[in-house]
C-alpha cells in the first residue's frame, strides 16, 4: 500500500465512525505473544541441553585464560551431607540427578560450568543456612534464577555450587489500594503479572523471557525491558529487599512505602549486582494500574533518520500512553520470517520497522490521539506502510515480530549480542559499521558457504538501547577477535555503555573499562570486598 | 452550593459544549501560585534573619546534651588564608562580613550554628580543594544548597564550615531528543524548570521550596514533593551524579544513558545521604516532556474516608493523566485563611479538601476524563463541593492554598513538624490521635491563651505520605516531650516511615531506630566509615 492510498483509505474508515490505519492484518495462524518465545524456557531449567543439539563446549576450554580461582575449597561428600540435612529432600542434586547438567548451561548454549551440587531452598532462613555454610568452607557459589541472563552471570565457570531460587516462589503480600507488591524472589515473571492482571495492576517489567525468569533474577540484573519507557526503571520501582549476604546475615529491608528517607537506600547497590553482593530473596515493588485499553500499530520505514523522526512525534503527540517504541532492521524481520509460520504484517520489505504500544484508560481517546499520529507521519512521508492491530490476538502477533528475534537469531547457531546504549543520534550506525568492519576483515555475510549468518539492529529505541546481534554457524573465536574490543572502543568513543541492560557476567567483565573510569571501578571493587570478604558470591564474573 | 446542585449545574454546562465543574473561582487578587512560599527565600541566602524577628536560640544551648566532636581541629588564620589563596574574591566569608548570620540558621528558625567562615566555590576542582584541605585537617563541613530544609541538616551545629554550591550554578547540557539534562548542583530548581519549560519538558521534582531550592540539595536529600506520584523517585529518574569524597577524590559518574548496567550503581548511595558522604556537585537527569494541558480540581469533603474513595477512582479514572492528589484537612485551610488574602475557593468549610492535578497532551481528552471523574464523585456522594480553575491565574491560586500551609503555620512562631509514611487507611488517625494525646497531657489547642496554635493534617496522599505539623507560639520542651517519640512509637507499631521525605538531619537522627532495624543500622554506618573516615561531612547528623 502507498502512502497516499493509506492516508484516503484513512479518510474513508474515519467517516465510518472508527478509524483503522489498515483494517486488518492477514494471520494465518493464531499464535500467542510468545509462540517463538516460548521454547527458550527449555534451556534453563529442563534435563540438560535440548534433544539433538551439540553439546556445549565447557567454559573452563573455551577459555583458557581463567584460572580456577585456589583460595576456594572442593565440594566434599561432608558438605552434601551437611546440605541433605537442613533442605528438605529433592532440594539438593547432585552428579546422579540428571537434571543437574541443565543448571550448568546459560540460555545462549555459550558457556557451560562443571558444578557437582545444585541446592534450592524453601526459606530464606535456608538461603541463610547455606551461604553460612559456604562462607565458613570458601565455597563458591553462583545464584540462580530462571537462567534467562545473556552474559553468562547465572551459571558456574568452574565448580561453583549453584543456589537455584526456583523453590523461593510465594506471593507474600499485595496491597489493591497501593498496588505495593511483597513477593519471594523465586516468582515466575509471567506468572506474578497475571496474579496482578486479576486485581487490576501490571508488573512495572516486561520482557521475552517471561515465561522463565525470575523477579528476583530481575531485580539482581537490573532488567530493563519493554515498560521501561513508560514505567521507569527498577530503581524507582522496588521499594524494598529481603537480601541474604555472602555470611548468612539476612537483610531485611522489604519496605512497603513508596517514600521513606531515613537512611542510605543501601537496598539500591543490590540491583544490578548480578549475585555478587547478596542473594536476594524478596522483593517489595510497586505496581501500577494495568492500562484499560492497549493499541499496537506496525510500520515501515526507508530510512534511519525517519524512525528518529517517528520517535519524537511520538513523544509529544502519544505523550503520556506511549508504553513502547520498537525498532527493528530489515535483517532482523527477514530472520523471524525464516522461522515463523506467521505471515508478515506489511506486504512489502522496508529498511526499518517500527512497532509503537500506548496503554492508556479510555478507548476513545487513545485511538484518536493514534489515528492522529499515524496520520501525520503519513502526511509527513515519515513511513511507508503500516497496520494497526485490531484484536488481541494480532497485537500479540504483531509483537511477535519483535520478541521473536532472539529466538530466531539462535535458530543459526549461535549468537554474540551486543546491547549497547548510545546517544540516539548514532545509535543504528554501529550496526553498519559492524557489518563493514566484520566484511573489511574477509568475512562474508548471509552468504550459503558464510560463516556468519546475519547482523542485525533492533531494540528500545525510546530508552536509547540498541542489540546488536551478529549471528554465526558456530561460536568462532576469529569472528570474536573482530568484534571484540572493536564494539566497545566504537562505544566508548561515544561515551555510551556496554552493556544496557544485559548486565557484565561473564561475557563483559573484561571490557567493564570501557564504560566505568578507574576511580569508579576502584569503588565498586572496595564495595564487594566489603560485603564478600571471601569472594564466594558469583566469582569469576562482573568485577 | 449542594451536590444536587452543582450536578444540575453540570448537565446545563454540558449541552454549553464545555463542562464546568463551577463556572469559576471567584478571585479577588491575581497572586502567583508561591505568593505565600516566596518569602520563605529571605531565610537561605539573603543577609541573616528577616528584620523584626527573634533571635534563634543557638542549637547548642537548645540540645546541651550534644556535645562539640574533639577529633575536629579548630579553624584558624592559616587555613582562612589557605582558602582565600584557592578560592576567588567573595568566595570566603568570615565572621567580618554580615551575610554570614545566614547561613547558619535553618529554613523553619529553630537551628542555629555557630561557623565563622562560609566557602562559596565555583568549580568542582574547589570543592574538591576545600575537602582535601579540610580532611587533611580533621576540619568538619557542612554542604549547604538553598538552606529550605526542615530537619536542620543543612546547618552547623557547632562551628563547622559552611560549604555553599550556591555559586556553582551552570547548565552543562541539554539533550532536546532524549530530555537528559545535566547541571551544577547549585541551579535553583525553578530557574532550571523554567530553563526546561522553554524547550518542551519539565524537571521532574516540584517543591514548595522551588524558588530557593538547589536541585544538587534536592537529590542530596532525595526531595519528593507534589510530582513524584507522576513521574517517580529520584533514583529512578537521576542518571548520573559528579561527587566529591570527602579526600577530596571527584568521582565522575555523569552518565548520560537512560540505561547502563556495567556494575553497583554507586550514585545511589548519594541520592538521599544528607551530604554524609560526599558533596553532590553535579546532577545528570531525565526530564519528561512537559505536558501540554494542566487542569485543577478543588473539592470539600466530609470525611477521611471519602477521601480515601476519591482517591482511589482518581487512580482509575485519571490513569495516566494524574499529577497531583494532594488532601488538607479544615485546620490546614483555616490556618491559611487567617494569612492570606485571597478568598476561599468554596463557599463553606469541610471536614477535608482535596486538590486533584491532572496533566495531558489534549485538552478535550483530559477535560473529558476530569468531567467524568467529577461527575461520578457527585453522583456518589463522594464530594460536598468543588470548583475547577478555568485559567492559569486560578490553577495557581487553588495550589496557594496547598502550598501555603508551610509558610501560615509558620507565621504562629514554630513548627514541630513530622513528616512520614503511614499505610493509607491509618493516615489520617495520627493527626487526631496526636491532638488527643496533646490534650490529655494537658495542653489546650487553638484557644487565645494556649500555647499550641493548631495541629493539622495535609501531604500527598498518593504516595502515603503525611505531613503533622503542630504550630506553637514559640518551641518549648514540654510540648516535644509529649510528641517525641509518643509520634515515632505510633508510627514504628504501623511499619511507617518516620521521615517520608524530609530526611533525618539534626532533628530525627535520634529516632532512626523507629523505622530501621539494627542490622540495616549497622550496614549504614560501616557505609558512612569507609566512604568519610575522619567524619568530617555533616556531622551530628543523620546516623
Amino acid at each position: 500500500m502507498r502512502p497516499a492510498a493509506t492516508a484516503s483509505a484513512l479518510r474513508s474508515l474515519r467517516t465510518a465512525g472508527r478509524m483503522s490505519f489498515r483494517l486488518a492484518c492477514r494471520w494465518q495462524v493464531e499464535p500467542s505473544r510468545r509462540v517463538l518465545g516460548s521454547s527458550i524456557r527449555g534451556y534453563a531449567n529442563a534435563s540438560g541441553p535440548p534433544v539433538g543439539t551439540q553439546v556445549v563446549k565447557l567454559t573452563a576450554e573455551s577459555y583458557p585464560q581463567i584460572q580456577r580461582d585456589s583460595r576456594f575449597a572442593a565440594l566434599t561428600d561432608q558438605d552434601v551431607a551437611f546440605f541433605r540435612s537442613i533442605l528438605s529432600s529433592g532440594a539438593v542434586l547432585t552428579a546422579q540427578d540428571e537434571d543437574l547438567a541443565g543448571y550448568n548451561v546459560d540460555a545462549m548454549r555459550k558457556y557451560r560450568g562443571q558444578a557437582r551440587l545444585v541446592l534450592k531452598p524453601r526459606t530464606t532462613e535456608e538461603v541463610s543456612a547455606i551461604l553460612r555454610h559456604c562462607n565458613d568452607r570458601k565455597l563458591a557459589v553462583v545464584p540462580q534464577g530462571g537462567n534467562t541472563g545473556l552474559v553468562g552471570g547465572s551459571v558456574p565457570v568452574f565448580d561453583e555450587i549453584v543456589v537455584s531460587l526456583a523453590n523461593l516462589n510465594k506471593i507474600r503480600s499485595f496491597d489493591e489500594v497501593s498496588g505495593i507488591l511483597v513477593a519471594d524472589a523465586g516468582c515466575i515473571l509471567e506468572a506474578t503479572d497475571q496474579f496482578l492482571a486479576e486485581r487490576g495492576y501490571i508488573f512495572p517489567l516486561d520482557l521475552g523471557a517471561k515465561g522463565s525468569c525470575h523477579i528476583g533474577g530481575n531485580v539482581a540484573t537490573n532488567a530493563g525491558g519493554l515498560r521501561l519507557l513508560r514505567y521507569g526503571s527498577l530503581h524507582g520501582t522496588v521499594l524494598g529487599l529481603e537480601a541474604v549476604l555472602a555470611d548468612g546475615t539476612v537483610v531485611n529491608g522489604l519496605g512497603k512505602l513508596r517514600k521513606d528517607n531515613t537512611g542510605y537506600d543501601l537496598k539500591q547497590l543490590f540491583i544490578g549486582s548480578e549475585g555478587t553482593l547478596g542473594i536476594v530473596t524478596a522483593v517489595s515493588i510497586l505496581c501500577p494500574p494495568r492500562s484499560k485499553v492497549v493499541n499496537v500499530a506496525f510500520f515501515g520505514l526507508d530510512s534511519y533518520e525517519k524512525v528518529q523522526k517517528a520517535f519524537v512525534k511520538a513523544k509529544g503527540e502519544l505523550s503520556e500512553i506511549l508504553s513502547a517504541f520498537e525498532f527493528m532492521d530489515r535483517q532482523s524481520q527477514n530472520q523471524v520470517a525464516k522461522f515463523s509460520e506467521l505471515r508478515r504484517p506489511l506486504d512489502n520489505e522496508h529498511n526499518f520497522y517500527v512497532l509503537v504500544e500506548t496503554s492508556g484508560s479510555n478507548r476513545g481517546h487513545d485511538e484518536e490521539k493514534l489515528q492522529q499520529y499515524l496520520e501525520d507521519l503519513i502526511e509527513n512521508d515519515v513511513i511507508e506502510d503500516g497496520v494497526l492491530a485490531q484484536d488481541e490476538t494480532q497485537l500479540k502477533n504483531l509483537w511477535t515480530w519483535r520478541e521473536g528475534i532472539t529466538e530466531s537469531l539462535a535458530k543459526s547457531g549461535g549468537v554474540y549480542k551486543y546491547d549497547v546504549s548510545i546517544p540516539l543520534s548514532e545509535l543504528y550506525q554501529l550496526v553498519e559499521d559492524a557489518r563493514t568492519e566484520l566484511q573489511d576483515k574477509g568475512f562474508k555475510i548471509g552468504t550459503e558457504d558464510a560463516q556468519i549468518v546475519n547482523v542485525v539492529g533492533y531494540g528500545h529505541l525510546g530508552d536509547g538501547n540498541l542489540h546488536l546481534n551478529v549471528a554465526v554457524k558456530t561460536y568462532d573465536k576469529a569472528i570474536e577477535k573482530v568484534l571484540e574490543p572493536w564494539v566497545y572502543e566504537w562505544i566508548e568513543k561515544r561515551h555510551g555503555s556496554i552493556s544496557a541492560e544485559h548486565g557484565l557476567g561473564f561475557a563483559k567483565k573484561p571490557y567493564l573499562k570501557y564504560s566505568k573510569d578507574e576511580g569508579v571501578i576502584r569503588l565498586m571493587k572496595e564495595v564487594k570486598k566489603s560485603y564478600d570478604p571471601n569472594g564466594i558470591l558469583n566469582p569469576y564474573k562482573y568485577i
